[in-house]
């Protein structure tokens, strides 16, 4: 998606150890033009998934998830990372490593909004190693839900997630893929 | 707003302690429709205070000032509760107390994205005692903005937050303002 790669090489910024610093435009500072741009290309990319709930991870993964949702006019679950006091004591909870937090933080979504049958399209701002989003796909599987899609901002493809999915067999979309950030420079998978 | 009243009545849970539980369509799962809506009717009550950005706390505050900002056509800021890698040393930081944690929490944002003599719309999802939004107003005053009005989805009336607010001489606006949880029943002002 143009759209996202200029604003990529625009304002984004190359921090060394494959991080890329988006928190102007995707997670700090919001853009919110270009989320609702992003949400449409992701609703019509999957438009015919058949997608019931769209699931997500706080924190970052909610803007791009919501607009997404509006789109669809889906209902969007966030996994919480920590369990609040209105959610009930027996929930779906797996763990995935936090890149900013350098530790294993817990995803944690209540029963009552993930129901079995349901058709599960994920949606995120990172699609990197993939571990975040393979700990929302044993959330959703933990339901008894189907993942019907797998949607990502930006795609960093050298960090190998999406080989991680791909025993699920289910469509993964990036809307920006980056093949290398070696140098200091973003370069996008043409 | 009577489609937010109307959804507060039918699916909203009061859980004892004064405790609103909204997160089948607000803070956990979100119904997207209605918080598009809520958007659209917040940038219709301050369409005419100048405001230049958004500010909001991580993380139920992000859907509603996601959709906001939308309809507004203005930037988004989400303060942090931890601080991320891509974040510089020098942060504006203030504590707030947490409901659902119980205890203080940070709210960070950073200096790159709140600049001197932004006009300021405060969005989020509770006005309850005011102590998160005062937050906001800390950091936002601390980097030289200047607050032009506050929203909030639902506010509790019964909770003083208004009164905590009033000092401030702004536009403070709620779609949804409830003056009573007592004996599990839901109670609008007027």
């Amino acid at each position: 998606m143009q759209l996202l790669k200029d604003r990529i090489l625009s304002d984004g910024k190359v921090l060394g150890n494959g991080i890329l610093k988006v928190d102007g435009f995707v997670n700090h500072q919001v853009d919110p033009l270009l989320m609702d741009a992003c949400g449409r290309e992701f609703a019509k990319r999957f438009a015919n998934v058949g997608a019931t709930k769209i699931l997500t991870a706080e924190i970052s993964g909610i803007a791009p998830a919501v607009t997404t949702a509006v789109h669809m006019g889906l209902p969007v679950v966030y996994a919480r990372k920590n369990k609040p006091i209105t959610m009930p004591d027996q929930v779906y909870l797996t763990l995935a490593p936090s890149h900013t937090k350098g530790r294993m933080v817990e995803l944690i979504v209540s029963p009552e909004y993930l129901e079995n049958n349901e058709k599960v399209l994920i949606i995120d701002d990172f699609l990197a190693s993939g571990a975040t989003i393979l700990g929302l796909v044993r959330l959703a599987e933990a339901a008894g839900s189907q993942i019907v899609g797998i949607g990502a901002l930006i795609e960093k493809s050298f960090e190998g997630g999406r080989d991680a999915l791909a025993s699920l067999g289910v469509q993964v979309e990036s809307l920006a893929c980056i093949k290398s950030l070696d140098n200091g420079k973003i370069e996008f998978v043409d």
